[in-house]
């Protein structure tokens, strides 16, 4: 290979973030992962993903935490390391859509407090979910000298995803002020000779830095990497060891391992990352022994890979029949999918529309006529209101499901009047810090309860009957 | 790829003998594997491993089965497959060396009861402790029209493995008359780079087909497989999903979806391999849940690639050193490992060289000065008992260990008598099959208690006795 240009892998470590979502619904403290951050800031890796995605609500929510806080002390420790976060476009880190300025504040709280990297997505791919969040995100940069907009694809399978609609959507996203891309495959459907495919021909259309995000669900994914870094990605996601493999990502000492010596060397010291896993080891094994790790998260899903939808969407779809007494219709529904999904547009099957397509499908099975019932999900995505399908959706089905309703095709939150006001209104009694009304408007309900927490705490209040009551400030 | 050539990789499965070795305890009882025999024989693999290896000593020691039936059975339901099993070279499946005698009628007797494919390796790569039972397999295979040789070489690092030396003895494997090579990677040594150069640098030299087998161990395997396809290798060796990963190998399912499509498509019916994943899934549902499986044998175990040395390797030497309160040596211990390797003339690091070379290395350390003990074992290995290794054993240690002792040159079964009527001697009251005195020749007190159980289940005498005495049929 002495002919290949030296090209460093860069990675992205992702053991304070996704790794333990994906593991341990996201429950590791703020107080297990400041002791590891010195020796981590020390390793040279691209970025630490560390915030973001469910870790906010789980913070707020299961572990009592201040995210803001973890996200203050991180930034503390990490003196070297680019710190990084996932956001869910114009849903910022919760389950609706929000007004322009509620995106714009987060994301300029997101960076003051720490954040150097937003990677931003949208379940449709629909980029205009995440124009507001790369503007926000350029704009802050402009102020505080730090921040970067990466926008990710949701990667899905589909007559529609070609390899035209990735270039074409690298270069909308070139063109709309990103810092760099990232094919996000939540499902572990990118196998390893696409990716090297897929990779090529978005290289040969940007000339922004790409980096691939996958999970090790369907077992593809160290090759996928592998392949997609001989086809010239620059970046890749990956997680120590102890927390690593199974619906996690591949692990980084073993992609380090991989690399050494070729042109793709990382260059990263296989004796601190060991140190580091050390450190994270007795915890996996305290997870394994309490059940927070369940095992079978650390097997070979195949499945994603022969019904090309994703692991989740199928044992979903297990429940929702097993509840009808229906299993037998497992193929039936397993066949209905990808009509139904032709149906709404052929969207990326990821959270929520992997969800939406699934259940619609089960009800077109079960009720033995198509769309006879439909759910208020199915009846949002054919108004429009997630945004727009890369394919239009059927004239049929909207006739039949929301006959004479208007359909949308601006971008959603073109339609929602600014938020800010109202929230500071709501939640200003428990205000503490600017933040505060950024954690109330994700999670109004979960965000006020941690603030009569923090404020019980401030007090010095007895905990002890609260925690017994609702039990719900498991560590 | 379509400038290169249509080249379907095979398959060798798993599952039915390293597999469940790898990850149960060799526990997968036969009366599991035949309700699925008959649809995996549809598969069209290269071959389904088997028989040999751990499985012949657990059959007769803790599943109370005479391994002798597994293979008639195994045999009569796999109309269409070739069945595979392991071979220690001289030492058979058991711990010593036999005479020749012994060995040319184990194989004899593995071919008529079903064998269609022996793998022998020797853990010196020592080929002359292979060549009496690759002659024997060319031997039977005149007479009974059915058996290959496949010689396996133990991969293993250190200065003296280099490429030159794994193919020259490509070269010798041919023209000691093996049917094929195979890389026998216990340990998970071999990265996916090095897996390229090595597999292409032996398909310059040899036309016999070449197999990969290795463990994910340390993670790379399935990228390990990838590069060595891409190289030139013709088989990889694969477990069914759930008895995949881990200690165990890259999941058969994983490598078939990767290669389609591509020019190294296998084939395989993919609808036809989630049938038999859905077939034994319960079972490693149910071993997990009743701790046979360990989740921990399934993470992955990353010191094997930064020391260099096998994992079990490293685990014995911390039990070692914690018997002896002396933990805070291990890093003097790791440093004294290859100084040991070199006296004893660099032999490979499996089992059971591994063992002798860290136990050394631990005495060597604890004891203050370097071989003032010595082990049985390296006795053994310095007068030349285990065979040949790759580099002279040096002399000032054999000066040390065993002054003034006759060292030997020659085949060490050289000097052993044909041991096969002495045998019939010792057993002949318990035989019922002329293989009966080949699982005594193996184990002589495990298959004599086996004799007895048998007996005694023929002549209907209540077990549950015994079972209670003794513990010892945990099915
Ligand atoms: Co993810
Ligand atoms: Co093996």
């Amino acid at each position: 290979m002495s002919e290949i240009e030296k090209k460093p892998i860069k990675i992205t470590e992702t053991v304070l973030r996704d790794a333990h979502q994906s593991l341990i619904a996201t429950r590791m403290p703020t107080e297990f992962m400041l002791p590891i951050v010195d020796k981590m800031d020390k390793v040279g890796y691209h970025s630490v993903e560390c915030w973001g995605g469910a870790t906010f609500d789980a913070s707020l929510r299961f572990l009592k935490e201040d995210p803001w806080d973890r996200l203050r002390k991180l930034r503390d420790g990490f003196k070297n390391t680019k710190l990084q976060m996932l956001f869910r476009g114009q849903n910022i880190l919760g389950y609706r859509p929000y007004a322009d300025d509620v995106v714009d504040y987060f994301v300029q709280k997101s960076i003051s407090n720490g954040i150097d990297i937003i990677r931003i997505f949208d379940c449709l791919n629909d980029l205009r979910n995440l124009q507001e969040a790369v503007n926000a995100t350029n704009k802050f940069k402009a102020q505080e000298g730090r921040g970067e907009a990466q926008v990710a694809l949701a990667y899905t399978l589909g007559d529609a995803y070609t390899l035209e609609y990735w270039t074409s959507m690298a270069k909308k996203i070139e063109e709309m002020g990103a810092d760099s891309i990232c094919i996000k495959d939540m499902a572990g459907l990118l196998v390893p000779y696409k990716a090297a495919e897929l990779i090529k021909a978005m290289k040969e259309v940007t000339k922004l830095p790409i980096q691939l995000h996958t999970h090790y669900t369907s077992g593809v994914a160290s090759m996928t990497y592998l392949k997609a870094v001989e086809a010239g990605v620059d970046v890749i996601d990956t997680a120590m060891s102890p927390f690593a493999m199974g619906t996690s990502q591949p692990a980084t000492e073993v992609m380090v391992e991989t690399f050494k010596g070729t042109p793709y060397d990382t260059g990263l010291d296989q004796n601190l990352l060991a140190e580091i896993a050390d450190y994270f080891r007795p915890y996996r094994d305290e997870c394994l022994a309490n059940g927070l790790l369940n095992p079978k998260v650390m097997g070979v899903d195949i499945k994603t890979l022969l019904y090309q939808v994703p692991g989740g969407m199928l044992s979903n779809m297990v429940s929702q029949l097993k509840e009808q007494n229906a299993e037998d219709r497992y193929y039936d529904v397993l066949k209905e999918i990808p009509k139904v999904r032709k149906d709404l547009g052929e969207p990326p099957l990821v959270t929520p529309s992997s969800q939406i397509v699934g259940t619609q499908a089960v009800f077109n099975v079960l009720l033995g006529e198509r769309y006879k019932m439909a759910t208020k999900e199915t009846k949002a995505v054919l108004r429009g209101e997630y945004g727009q399908t890369v394919k239009p959706m059927s004239q049929e089905v909207i006739d039949k499901v929301i006959p004479g309703e208007e359909r949308i095709t601006c971008r959603y939150a073109d339609l929602l009047d600014n938020e800010m006001d109202k929230l500071e209104g709501e939640m200003k009694e428990w205000k503490q810090q600017d933040e505060d009304v950024l954690s109330y408007a994700l999670f109004p309900q979960v965000a006020t309860d941690f603030f009569k927490y923090r404020q019980a705490q401030q007090e010095k209040v007895d905990m002890t009957q609260a925690d017994t009551k609702n039990g719900a400030y498991p560590v």
